[in-house]
């Protein structure tokens, strides 16, 4: 397996991280995770200016520009020859000792950058019959917007509702649904498409961003609210989104069915236009 | 510089971590650190209960006993020769490829263990002169009694302190001082002393433990309650506390002097008690 690190394309065995990375001692630092379709990143632009967003909100100085790193992960992507897959790369604050909570300046660190691409299908099965979900308490932090290393809330919301027999999780925080575990919830109520706004409660998605594009274009009745779980017994449809599962029906909730347990007729649709735009 | 990783001691630069490593890519991994006294670690015990309790939270199986632990730590120790200093040490959950955020089961991984020593003085000018302090919002998750890997909020808060132009951050949630962005925090009202109830909004720290029990022990009135925000006005002392640092008074908050911007009585006195409960 090829890894990117930093500028050069090596392999595995050949990455050396030290105990004192702050990535692994502090989870600092950042990733994106891109689907690869027909060998060729999707929505680079996007996920980098992401990227380039939460890296100034924890003050970390890229090492790489937009078209370094491009062409970085192009040249991974070549040189294990994939067509189809997920790339993930992160980018840690770096090396610094003695360990030390302080945000060091961008003198004394050097950024790590790791990538490596993973061979992936479209998950047909998990489109078509979708997924099971339980609420769960958001007990993640009010940062959510920064796509963080430090994800041990996002693993232990997933994991309390694999713990209750649910294969995701849907997260209340304060009465409302906030996301999913690792991607973004979307509700239709009354034939409205709803999801929560951008802010500091949830990722910023940018397979969202693209759907409510289309849901928009295509003349949906879209709300940028967040629904209180009050309302669950209304909700017609439920899915979530994100770059690597794409649009993906959420069938049940704490065990009662959505929709019949069958993936809802808006949902189905914004699948369908969401692959017509990959394709184009 | 000694190394102990896993069960072995290494040189540094022999310790081999994966990209794929949980604590790498998802802060999924716990630690504590120890102060190391005439080359002795200072209450294992209640550290080692504190890992064991939060490896349990995150369904964490650890890869060694408690004997076995202590006999490893000893020896890195040994090896690096220190009389006084800190012991660190991480439990990363191990390696797993491809990536995914579900918790692997115990067989499906290795836990990962990585510890070094850092030589360390007892910081005598932070504890007679203290720390200035600013107010924070707390947004870190609501599992602060986990003393997890994941520490990108911790870091954002201390780094919100600093760049007001202050030494650390006391914390503030829904009105209430919670703790410090590394350590607990302390209060005098009223010749009162005051501090967080343990639960899911604070670390319970060990020097709080024991602090917590030399105050009473002493006849001082002690109340573990969280201290509104409101009474800020009113508090005669402030400090904070962490194994590091045993007990560090905070002379401003927000630029107000606390005490004059003086150590005050009672810290003071706690100060001394703790050191010399150390030194039997």
């Amino acid at each position: 397996m090829h890894i990117l690190w930093n500028d050069q394309i090596v392999e595995r065995s050949e990455v050396k991280l030290d105990i004192e990375d702050r990535a692994y001692q502090f989870g600092d630092g950042l990733y994106e995770a891109l689907r690869i379709y027909d060998g060729e990143m999707f929505m680079f632009d996007e996920h980098f200016a992401r990227l380039k967003r939460c890296a100034d909100e924890i003050r970390l100085k890229l090492p790489f520009t937009k078209s370094e790193l491009k062409n970085n992960l192009d040249k991974l992507i070549a040189a294990e020859n994939v067509d189809g897959g997920e790339i993930y790369f992160q980018v840690s604050r770096g090396v610094l000792a003695p360990r030390n909570h302080r945000i060091p300046s961008s003198e004394e660190v050097k950024p790590v950058l790791t990538g490596n691409v993973i061979p992936y299908e479209r998950p047909i099965d998990k489109q078509k019959h979708g997924e099971t979900a339980c609420l769960v308490e958001d007990k993640r932090w009010l940062h959510c917007n920064i796509k963080s290393l430090s994800l041990l809330g996002n693993i232990l919301s997933l994991d309390e509702a694999r713990q209750k027999g649910c294969d995701d999780a849907l997260l209340v925080r304060d009465g409302f649904f906030t996301e999913a575990s690792a991607s973004n919830a979307w509700f239709v109520i009354d034939g409205i498409l709803y999801t929560h706004p951008d802010g500091n409660l949830v990722l910023p998605g940018i397979t969202k961003l693209r759907l409510l594009e289309i849901a928009r274009s295509e003349g949906l009745s879209v709300k940028e609210e967040a629904v209180p779980v009050s309302k669950l017994e209304q909700v017609e449809e439920c899915f979530v989104s994100n770059s690597i599962w794409e649009v993906a029906p959420v069938v049940s909730v704490d065990g009662k069915p959505i929709n019949g347990g069958k993936i809802g007729k808006i949902t189905k649709f914004l699948q369908e236009k969401y692959i017509e735009w990959i394709n184009k």
